[in-house]
């Protein structure tokens, strides 16, 4: 059985496209056939790795008639931009998070593709990871009684990875807000049931030579009486793998004993340094290598998750890990294993795919994405105004079907 | 050299009392000289237990001109009337919490105390733990930056330890929010330095069948800019001790395997067997025992503790923790220890006996006691009216002098 493939271009060939190439090149549903980036040596690495063309812009790219869908991971200020120039090119696109820097943006971006006819989908974040997606189930599913609170956490060494001077300035999408509040937002929001209705939040800036907001702590409440907090800090002290076995991120084992490399690596560049640090190591870069998360798998991987999260209903805490589900109920304890997807972030794949092939509409579509920046956005509103922000574009999580455990 | 000891009158022999037991009989700077309990059962075994008078009715004891300092550890309601009473005695005040289930009658206490000139102090709370009294002196001392936030939560089986009917009722001081997060809110505002400024939060009643509060989530906004958020759960679900070593709040090893033992014992009694439950391990009972708190130290004890929380400074967070304070620092992650009390929960007759001996000030008095609870009452508040709910009067924690570490 030969399966339909997706013809994709990629724009933008950093980092967001990095993290997504296992998933691009190792699922048989997805095959790259263009790439855009303005550095000629992402381009160059990409014509050797690729049989597909290579383009210095995203338009250019959107014009040619090979590919049917776009891959948009650009820095986060051209999301807009791109998604549009992709949707007057009539493809289909995927759109990483965050989604875009403003409401008016990312309403525009759904206006847009809704009138070319196009599937828009949002990701990847972490609300994709299927023991993500099976805690919602369970919630959904009633077994354990109405969802009541939630709790997540995750500490980690974001602010200290090289970054362009653009990803430490709010105003450009730089900071934990827009790149790392999504992923949590966008988890509580998909357990929860979509609806947020208020945020209080406050926003911190702990290294005064890295300005932009490096952590956070936000309350939620929802329209369905849902209360939630939830706490970020990127700030390499306190490493929240430490509570969920050292298994990091990307479902792979952390080394407990590399305290501090982030910083200490950062601590000994200058600006100028970080820059070359960051292209180096970037798609194309000399450092970059051959990627192991593409040319082997590891012996053994877990599920992709993003730190501690308890979800409290009636008659269970439900808490995803990379394991699978943990499911405090009334009687016992235990863990309802969740088969890890052959092929990492497959479930972004499998929402676009079948969004391009069958028309069935992603639950991760623009106004879902909407909905989970808005929240971001009032996480940075609340904490500035010091005030309570409600929210008017939050959508629901439409019903997955239960699966029974 | 002969210490001078300080002659205390209990009021309440019931489950407060059994927890500071060890307390008062290990601490060579306590006489236990009298005790109050309408209970028959708990004043013959009081007069077998120590060479003291037993009271039915706390005034009496008051009265009683044996003893010079009362610990108020009736049920909650009644923490008013006792502390008057004793006040009006002029006895020395040691007062459990919650403090007072309103804001008036724990102002009326502490004017009380004030024209009686007896000291006041409020406590146990785990905020008088040596590690995080550590961790506040780290902060003050400036060492590790300014604080700029904290997260902390707790999953305990609260809910389903028998309960007399009225702990199950809020408004006589009943649930999480009165019993449970007195602890939390006290720590955070320990280390974060006392004065709150704004509360916003959800309550969670997730058990039909036990009407009272068992689980809360809430954002905190204090005075000096730093953001917090605690989470508390009380349904015998998930356990935070399995986030902390397995150990449990009292500072000794818990059994992980005893998943859900609470609610099993408790789901084979009905209303009247709960109570007899209640009052059989309560003092005095048949199943009280020799509490091998008093008659034997265990081999290895840690301090005790109240779960998860993180505070984070610019250049490090801290974690207090049942071994000391965990430092995870721009450099390096290591335990700082603190010594382990010889006498589980000594801290408060530190306090407590400096004021009535010294005359020095307790860090924990009437008007500290007082700031928590506005606390905890804007939490019930603001999830009853949902909205942030601005405080009026909180204090700060006085200097404690840093020790270098």
């Amino acid at each position: 059985m030969t399966e339909r493939k997706l013809r994709l271009g990629v724009a933008g060939l950093g980092r967001a496209f990095s993290l997504m190439l296992p998933t691009l090149v190792q699922d048989a549903r997805i095959e790259i056939v263009a790439g855009a980036d303005p550095r000629p040596e992402a381009r160059d690495r990409f014509t050797q790795d690729f049989a597909g063309r290579a383009y210095e812009r995203v338009a250019d790219m959107c014009a040619d008639p090979a590919i049917e869908a776009v891959y948009v991971s650009t820095p986060h200020q051209f999301h807009r931009e791109n998604v549009e120039a992709a949707a007057a090119a009539a493809k289909h696109i995927l759109c990483e998070k965050p989604m875009a820097l403003s409401v008016d943006d990312c309403r525009s971006m759904i206006e847009t593709a809704r009138r070319a006819r196009v599937a828009l989908v949002v990701g990847h974040s972490h609300s994709f990871d299927a023991p993500v997606r099976r805690a919602r189930e369970i919630v959904e599913s009633g077994a354990v009684g109405d969802l009541r609170m939630m709790s997540a956490l995750n500490y980690t060494d974001f602010i200290y990875r090289p970054r362009r001077p653009e990803e430490l300035d709010t105003a450009q999408g730089g900071g934990v807000i827009f790149n790392q509040a999504p992923h949590q937002v966008d988890t509580l929001r998909f357990i929860g049931g979509g609806m947020v209705k208020s945020v209080r939040a406050a926003t911190g800036v702990l290294d005064r030579a890295r300005r932009t907001e490096g952590a956070y702590t936000a309350f939620l409440t929802f329209e369905n009486g849902v209360g939630a907090s939830l706490t970020y800090s990127g700030y390499a002290h306190f490493d929240s793998d430490e509570l969920v076995d050292w298994i990091n991120e990307g479902g792979l084992p952390k080394n407990p004993d590399n305290y501090g490399a982030a910083r200490r690596a950062l601590s000994q560049a200058n600006e100028a340094d970080e820059l070359a640090l960051k292209a180096a190591s970037n798609y194309g870069g000399p450092r970059y290598g051959s990627d192991p998360r593409v040319s082997a798998k590891p012996a053994q991987r877990w599920h992709q998750n993003f730190g501690l999260l308890i979800a409290s209903c009636e008659h269970a805490d439900l808490r995803p890990t990379s394991k699978g589900v943990l499911i405090y109920g009334d009687q016992e304890r235990r863990l309802e294993p969740v088969p890890v997807p052959p092929v990492p972030r497959m479930e972004v794949i499998d929402e676009l795919y079948a969004a391009v092939t069958e028309g069935r509409a992603p639950v991760h579509d623009g106004a879902w994405g909407l909905a989970t920046m808005e929240v971001c956005f009032a996480i940075l509103q609340s904490a500035r105004e010091g005030r309570e922000i409600a929210l008017s574009h939050q959508v629901p999580v439409p019903p997955l079907g239960t699966v029974e455990g």
